[in-house]
């Protein structure tokens, strides 16, 4: 029943480098690598339970907004075929409460309400239409499915359209991770990287570090050195004198959530990465899928989640390097106000300001 | 023959909380804190060798630039005082050895020249004047021990005159370690903080946590705790968030360097920090003794120490978070333009633009 997608995703295997998750269509199991465990073990995980699939999502072995998404949609895929539910009743009944487990998860990344809302409306229109358990599993696989494969034709589309932007020659910074392991597979901002290798461009990638959790040191470099694709490693701090120096031309990040005007949701430090490059003169981009746009003006709807403490006074839960009393604040993400922001880079094209029209436009929304 | 300065330090005792380096007058030894283990264990050194000395300043046992200026001063002290030479020139040629060794160790710190060269022309006078080994010997000692305890005192005035500057109830973003662990006591930012804290004025402070070498998660919390100061760890990538949701009042930090446009050598991060304080209008100032300041215009002449990328690659040589073959880049300062500084602090009074007239007068530069 699912030969249509597989074979749209086979026309992409090209780009899938890396694999980062995906069901198991043979087990009916959800698979994914742990990133925590990046770069130094390659450990992929294999469960058919929603909640371990949610603890995931929670505890950051899958992270990156489109990558939440697509494995929620997986978890309630999850709870829909394992369920031992025979009335359809039932069975909506359980997926209603993994939908639940699932969205309590991690509350800024747009994508998970997303992917939860899209596929808990399939499983309602197959209760509506069909009043049948197996019709609603079928659709509820079909659906999580069917974004999987677009997330994965969403990135090479936007890294098609991102490529434009990028010129033979550029070094480009980069913040947090944004690449197949951020995603289905290929990559937001670093599809766009991605992309304009394959083209043949000569580029050079900066990784900021990415402290608390270091997804840059750790997994953006861990994928760039994969591809071949040359990268030096930087702390975040050094994103200023990078610009100041001369030595950067653009810089490209991803988005956990961005708003109709134009303000960007993305991990911390990605507020002063823009400020530096726009001190001096140069572009500041974000690719994101148009999933992570939120229908809403402005930035007060957007919750910026606050994590542990202990992610600042740790590296990674292995080192503490500070006395150990201490208060930390740790916000997991910051805003971009869209007068800093370039362009938005969607699988649908570039958005310029004024954003509140063009988002608008690429979303299909009319006044 | 040191007792006028002796008594001179003693009046400032109040404020010399720690005791991070001195000269131990009875045993002819400099003693110093190891900052990099700090703060895990609290290890005092002590040495009668000036290459021991050297390599202190190198490896960043003692760092901040007014610190490694006083203990450079007391590198040649050592350098005079176990010279085994008898006549005077022999001991000018040591001591210009030592001269040699000391002023190899770090290129940004303007201090540190400043202050060999200070002790130079006192050896300098006494063997013009003197001619005589033990006569040179004295003069060094006590020109080290001058520039020892001006620095206390000139970091005590700083304090009193960057305190106007801070409002009772402000909340303090700061960077790196500007405290007694990068002075010769009390320090230059955190001498403001901890001046205006003195005056009773009820302040908060946000330490960046300051990578690659977390001279802020590591020092800056270990010394604020210490005064009960109180203090909230961040990573360097959330200062612009904090300002932007107003959750900070200003920015204060050190500097390595600043030239007479006012052009700022500091820690790298520190031009990040300026340019999120100033995209949210608030205050960001530097505090630095005048011997800080190199009389030319312009950043061209700053050379920018650039370390070792293992410094990046890693947390403190403990734990790896990259993958092995990666490149780093690993500048250990930035340099921040005179547009983003609202003030420079010094022991004289406080600097506002244009810098170029305001620290001529301030040094007493005439054109």
């Amino acid at each position: 029943m699912l030969e249509d997608l597989l074979s749209r995703l086979d026309r992409l295997k090209e780009f899938l480098t890396i694999k980062p998750l995906y069901y198991d269509l043979n087990t009916n199991e959800f698979v994914w690598i742990d990133t925590r465990q990046l770069p130094w073990n390659e450990v992929y995980i294999r469960t058919k339970d929603y909640n371990r699939v949610a603890r995931a999502i929670k505890d950051m072995e899958i992270r990156g907004a489109p990558a939440i998404g697509v494995t929620a949609a997986f978890g309630l895929t999850l709870a829909a075929v394992h369920s031992k539910a025979k009335r359809a009743e039932e069975l909506m009944n359980e997926i209603k409460e993994a939908y639940g487990v699932l969205a309590a998860t991690r509350p800024t990344a747009y994508n998970l309400f997303w992917a939860l809302d899209r596929t808990w409306r399939a499983a309602q229109r197959a209760f509506e239409v069909e009043n049948d358990a197996d019709a609603i599993r079928e659709a509820v696989l079909r659906e999580a499915f069917t974004i999987y494969v677009e997330d994965v034709e969403n990135n090479v589309n936007m890294g098609r359209n991102g490529a434009k932007l990028i010129d033979n020659g550029d070094r480009i910074v980069t913040h947090c991770n944004t690449g197949s392991l951020a995603t289905a597979g290929f990559g937001t901002a670093l599809g766009v990287i991605r992309y304009a290798w394959h083209e043949g461009k000569s580029i050079k990638v900066y990784a900021d570090e990415t402290r608390p959790l270091l997804q840059g040191a750790r997994l953006t470099v861990w994928e760039l050195k994969k591809d071949g694709i040359p990268v030096t490693l930087i702390v975040d701090g050094a994103s200023g004198l990078l610009f100041r120096r001369g030595m950067a031309d653009l810089a490209i990040v991803g988005a956990d959530r961005i708003t109709l005007s134009g303000h960007v949701a993305n991990k911390i430090g990605t507020y002063n990465l823009a400020l530096a490059a726009n001190a001096n003169g140069k572009e500041f981009y974000v690719a994101a899928p148009t999933s992570t746009i939120q229908p809403v003006v402005g930035e007060d709807s957007i919750v910026i989640e606050e994590r542990s403490p202990d992610e600042v006074k740790t590296v990674l839960g292995r080192l503490t390097i500070t006395v150990d009393d201490v208060e930390a604040w740790n916000p997991a993400f910051d805003i971009t106000p869209p007068e800093l922001v370039s362009g938005i880079i969607t699988e649908k094209g570039v958005a310029r300001r004024p954003y509140e029209k063009t988002l608008k436009e690429i979303i299909g929304l009319t006044e």
